[in-house]
């Protein structure tokens, strides 16, 4: 079993819903039979864990087939912190054990990193001053590379050109080597996990396509010449295709490329992305986390839903596998 | 029966399945009834789409309660149109009806137009050079207000700010005045559609509701102030609301503002809008289409669905007769 990959794994925001989904993620042994689970925690968090999802505390043991690797570094902090509110205290948590994660794969002694849901004000006011978590991950791998929240749901996976940035800034950040690096990102990452030859669609950035160019000319001039550059690399690629229909089009394809965030979170969120997978792609790990949030309004009822975690953990494990053994 | 609003219908592109529909649409006594209807066609065309759609040709009069008005100039062209496919033929066909249409309310004698899908392409051979038909009835009508698109699903009305504009031309055209104008211009029509109170929500322009002021200004600068402002007259109005998330609580509005085209339209047709109704909003009277087009590989196979042609008939005969009675 040396070959499972080292998942880095964290609680996520200790005021939701988080600490209760990883303990039941970690409670069903095939999981950590999959990959060897390094638990960014300290005994009394998974402990607290475990109480409040109703599971065993998992078997710890790096040698142990079935077992976790628990990296307690004594930092649980004395005072309780209150669940189901914003606090810094909780932002402060987070932040501590996800650079400590990140320093694991710095140190390549991690191959993935799977996080329970955070609380952004929370961790904000800890101070993470970076517009999102991929921004402030890729500095802190010293990555500056092309990267791309991606964001999967029953198979279908998404990235995007541009991400965080306001309307009036998309049109002049979709370039054609932008739209080339997103392709490439996610036929990458899609063939990392387990497909041989991704069918890959992108979106127009303007309505009807542009209008042959009446409502922009970004599709011809732009998208089009990256998405026949991608195309005569071997990537099976269509596109641009008129962004309000290419979601009805979803089982033609593995992936979709979209040009801004909302052009594919609307049509995500839309089919359910609430039980997805968000992945900050093109970092030299896969770092995983469920779509949701953390669910303040459910904090201690044991009634949170795995799907979501469990898929991201699927995914890490995939990805992470398949790129150990140099596929 | 003299209060039945006068709906001035045309058959649509006649390589399409509009004609179908409107003989569909007409053979229902109860719309006869409804409405009294002014057919924009020769006899021979309504006799050949009652023969495609298997109904009788509807009773022909003015003076009978449940009659049809046929408007037949003599025009119908002598070469036959081929069907299922785009020509110039068929979009002078389109052009000539919507104009006498068009010219009917000018001088008084159509309270609404219900027109069959068209083909945009065949309308473009054929002349039609404006950039949406929005644009060209409003030049018809010698209407210079603020119009909308307005898009209808199962209850759901949307309109947007901007609509056939690149991306990169959306931010500057989203103004305080404009969001105003399309709130405004969505709760007349809503009313006028009977509903005493409409509730409506408008979405941001920006990722994350623009994050604060962080991915973009507009939400805080112009929307939101927009909103205010559309509150204070009396309207029922909630925004600006995160655009890949507001749809998702579509069951507390009645209708959306969205800021742009896709915005609106990737949820819509996700949520099955070829089943709904567009309605070219401002102009002087209603203007109802369904939202699907002429659906040209099931032409003259009877098996057109009527429920968006009914349902476009139903709002256009709705809000003709609230304004009608001038409530």
């Amino acid at each position: 079993m040396t070959n499972r990959p080292r998942i880095a794994l964290t609680l996520g925001d200790p005021a939701g819903i988080g600490p209760e989904l990883a303990a039941k993620l970690m409670s069903r042994p095939e999981n950590r039979r999959a990959a060897r689970i390094l638990l960014l925690a300290d005994r009394s968090e998974l402990e607290a864990a475990a109480a409040q999802a109703q599971v065993d505390v998992p078997p710890i043991g790096a040698d142990l087939e079935d077992g976790i690797v628990l990296l307690d570094d004594g930092s649980a902090p004395t005072e309780p912190i209150e669940l189901g509110v914003v606090s810094e205290a909780a932002g402060a948590r987070v932040k501590h054990q996800l650079l400590r994660a990140l320093a694991l794969v710095n140190e390549g002694e991690a191959d993935a990193i799977v996080f329970a849901p955070l609380n952004k004000t929370s961790l904000h006011l800890a101070g993470m001053n970076h517009e999102d978590e991929l921004r402030w991950f890729a500095e802190e791998l010293g990555y500056t590379g092309t990267t791309s929240e991606l964001n999967i749901l029953d198979g279908l996976w998404t990235a995007r050109v541009t991400s965080h940035v306001g309307i009036q800034d998309v049109a002049a950040l979709v370039t054609q080597e932008r739209v080339v690096a997103a392709i490439e990102l996610l036929h990458g990452v899609l063939r990392d996990s387990g497909l041989a030859s991704p069918r890959l669609g992108v979106a127009a950035l303007n309505p009807h396509n542009g209008e042959n160019g009446l409502f922009g000319r970004q599709e011809i001039e732009v998208i089009r010449p990256g998405v026949e550059e991608a195309k005569d690399s071997g990537i099976d690629v269509d596109g641009p295709l008129p962004a309000d229909t290419i979601f009805l089009q979803r089982d033609r394809f593995d992936g979709i490329v979209t040009m801004y965030h909302d052009q594919g979170q609307i049509a995500m969120k839309l089919l359910g992305f609430e039980g997805g997978v968000t992945v900050q792609g093109g970092l030299p790990v896969v770092i995983a986390t469920p779509a949701h949030g953390t669910a303040f309004g459910i904090v201690g009822e044991n009634v949170a839903d795995l799907t979501s975690t469990q898929n991201a953990f699927d995914v890490a494990v995939a990805v992470a596998s398949s790129r150990a053994s140099g596929s």
